[in-house]
């Protein structure tokens, strides 16, 4: 998956991700990943499901995965941070 | 799954729900479902990641899906807010 096609939620409102994932399937892709991290984890699955109930209702989730990341903050700790990625599909 | 099974995950501390599925997988059952709405979606996330990363490391994930449920606020108005189920399992 080219990089492209990934949509990375963070703390903007919900309705500007969702936005992002309809114009990006709307170029003709067949398939959109959203990625987030930590609290916006809850967001985007508000996104996922958003856009498949409300916009666009032929999408399906194709796969869900967690994963912890590894961060360094600026005074140089590490601390763990949990991840997700969705992957939201064109049903055939 | 019996009831017994599914751990619902919310406002408390992450290592509450850590200690509840370590609990519930050391009485033998071969699988536990952490069930969060909301905000505690990335509680959910973290709660998986920390149990099979630090405490059982046998673990895998199931399955992870996610849904919208219509919740009715205490003055009547509906809301949707979106849901997740995370299935842990022991590894063969």
């Amino acid at each position: 998956m080219s990089d492209e096609n990934i949509v990375y939620i963070g703390n903007k409102p919900v309705m500007n991700y969702v936005l992002a994932v309809v114009t990006q399937m709307n170029t003709g892709v067949p398939e959109v990943m959203l990625k987030a991290r930590g609290r916006a984890i809850s967001r985007a699955v508000d996104v996922a499901e958003i856009v498949r109930n409300r916009f666009m209702t032929d999408l399906e989730v194709g796969s869900i995965d967690i994963s912890t990341e590894e961060m360094t903050s600026r005074e140089g700790s590490n601390s763990n941070v949990s991840a997700i990625e969705i992957k939201l599909c064109k049903t055939e």
